[in-house]
């Protein structure tokens, strides 16, 4: 659809405006994501699970690509922020009227939109969005194709430092299809930026990219020597469709190549932690008695995930911190 | 699916915390639903249909069967108690990436969820999901297979106690499709509680449960002596797809035989009054003239739907009443 | 579906209470509309866009017909106004149970619904449906068939009047399918009931109402002698099922006819305005250059449609306009 570009993210005051790529971003801005995802942490655990900041701001979840999860964690921290959120279906509605995609655009920042939510299977479609939006609007990326799917990364980084708190003493290993992932990416961007220890990447030849080394990464086709004393484990959702293409034999054996089990996780660090995107798929890429067991923080993931949210749409839409407290 | 298991309902110190039967309740909760429900039927005939009980809460309508109707009504319950609520269609969503349920289940109740409002084709979906959800979430039964749908029931319960009063004075009859309907099962166990004075069921012997004249119940197979003399007259939806299977023989034979016609409305007591849960097949399982007439409540049963929704849900997430006066 | 009839679409007292059609209305209520409109054009450029005004109403969107961007705009105008919003796609709901559509919106009603928005594919639906609700029940038609939509003509005359000032003064061009258009039909009673000095309709024989004549108005079936000196140009969308019904020949035929070019854009005043209800199809019946070029308000036209539903959805529901301020 569109050439990936660089992209302008911050104002000219150095602001977040856009959040669409963990590429550029500093690591000073990545860690006060953090710091502001730790402030809204707080506000799910109250009584009153909300907080004034958006009030009267209007947020458009713009899903061309269906994906409830994601569309409902963003819904629930633009709500918890107390904006106005729409959802709108854009394949199932605009497009059906033959209406072209900056038209239906253009329309819907006409109604004084301040926010659109993106999400795409075609890589670069958010930062074309971002391209084309009025100045006023931002552009959060829920997920482009094998691009980006910065929030994501940030709630990993977020789970990660929970819980292991210095990046530069830790190891962490992404296990799974590297070349189709734009959670990997975006992952491998964020961790490079906050200055982790060590990145290794696991997987088939087939599904790890070829600029891997060049990005100074540690590549691992076998799983057993790429787990060896790892601080982190990041395991990746197979998409099954893979299997189909040949690029994997089947389910089964790439369970027992990639798949991680409690033996496998014997080969980490004592106390690594085991994350997963989500959904799992129990059994292909991770064992049941893992992603259910003391080691996995798969569903601090999925919490953490409302508080990065909510931090970069504040961030993005310039409301300040101490209205939170 | 699962088996359908005793179940707490209740927390240590006795407040209510899941909703899913009526069974096992005792006489006083049911009262205070009641009571609470006349709290709020107030509160829609106000200017301003809001209380501010709920807000900072997140429910989630977890719809695994499609019902508007009753959605509609859980939706506008909770938003009137100002709680942030969200519609997820899980048939559609995560299932089709081959998410588990429970899966699906711990992600939501991850973000934080106050209470899930569950609606499935499988009787014991909702006491399943009860059974699985962290401590700290209500579930609310909106109708799961043939085995209960108790928010309906109060309703029912409510809108009788508006009309006559006492319930120990009183004959009601359900008339139709006992044996599949979660709704009957709900209101006799809940007239059963609250003491009322005769239970009579009124339809075809291949519709009536074999075990009604254990549960203390009167059968009758012909409506106008089932009707003689009784109150409260609620008849019952007729799936039309029961004909296909054999179970009745035509809608035109069915409403000859089982229909609620002026004629057979005269057999009742001259101040007798016709429910209904909807949607009602005109022509089916009741005339026209009657559903329309001076005698039925049916629509009256649709408002205290909204009343009776807000007091469950408010005393399941533990709103003390006083914040409504 | 029904016969239009004559309608009350004020209280006894002479406020708004239905919204259905432009015929009827006098001048001074058209002026009302637009001079709340433009109180509310003001909220939407507020920090909190937002006003308290409708807060613990309910308003049910009832889109019988899918159209994602007037629901989207319905919506938005409802959550400014503080309202509590409902989106019912009655088509794939209640209908599929075989309910009748009274029964569905007597059931909608009795949650204490206060305002019905509806879409309908039947000229005459939302008059029926007018009809029909309860009394304290508003009633905005959101479009239905080939009748009516006074919504879109209300902030078609704002935008014009935002431009031009004085309606008298104007000559105003509607161009395409007037035939079939129900914007068309409602902006031309709108520009009669403001006092417009001249309107022009321009189409092919196939697509201009019989009784255009007898309307007063003027008929064009050239396009350059038609747009000469007009003040304002309001392009229609052409449905392209009009071309399989061979009603006009080809899309490319077509915008060679009646398609809004630069050089036929030089026919009309210099300081002209061009608008187009949306979605645009460019190309057919508009040219890119021009949908996009400096006399172009169609999106300005869009930011209206939020302040002039705002404005009818305030009055309908008596809210008073001092709240605003």
């Amino acid at each position: 659809m569109v050439q990936i570009m660089s992209n302008n993210q911050l104002t000219e005051s150095g602001q977040l405006h856009h959040f669409l790529t963990i590429e550029g971003f500093k690591k000073s801005l990545l860690t006060e994501i953090m710091d502001r995802a730790e402030q809204f942490s707080s506000v799910s655990n109250r009584q009153v699970k909300k907080v004034p900041l958006l009030r009267g701001k209007t947020i458009m979840n713009l899903f061309f690509e269906n994906s409830t999860r994601t569309r409902t964690t963003f819904e629930l921290a633009a709500k918890r922020l107390s904006a106005d959120v729409m959802n709108l279906n854009i394949s199932t509605s605009a497009t059906s009227k033959g209406e072209s995609l900056l038209d239906t655009l253009h329309n819907l920042e006409a109604m004084h939109t301040d926010m659109f939510v993106v999400r795409h299977s075609e890589s670069g479609a958010a930062e074309f969005i971002a391209q084309h939006v009025a100045p006023h609007v931002s552009v959060i990326n829920a997920g482009d194709g094998c691009h980006a799917h910065p929030t994501q990364a940030m709630l990993d980084m977020f789970t990660i430092r929970r819980h292991k708190q210095h990046f530069a003493d830790l190891r962490v290993a992404i296990v799974g299809d590297i070349l189709h992932s734009r959670v990997a990416r975006s992952q491998i961007q964020a961790l490079a930026t906050l200055g982790v220890g060590e990145v290794r990447v696991i997987g088939p030849r087939t599904l790890l990219p070829t600029d891997c080394k060049t990005l100074g990464i540690h590549i691992y086709h076998d799983m057993e020597a790429g787990l060896k004393d790892v601080d982190v484990i990041i395991m990746l959702r197979l998409q099954l469709e893979r299997m189909e293409g040949a690029l994997i034999p089947s389910a089964r054996e790439y369970f027992q190549c990639y798949g991680l089990t409690e033996d496998k996780l014997q080969l980490a660090k004592p106390d690594a932690i085991v994350m997963h995107p989500g959904p799992i798929n129990r059994g292909v890429e991770i064992a049941s008695s893992v992603a259910d067991g003391p080691q996995s923080v798969i569903l601090e993931q999925v919490t953490h995930g409302i508080a990065i949210r909510m931090a970069v749409m504040s961030m993005a839409l310039g409301a300040q911190p101490e209205v939170v407290a």
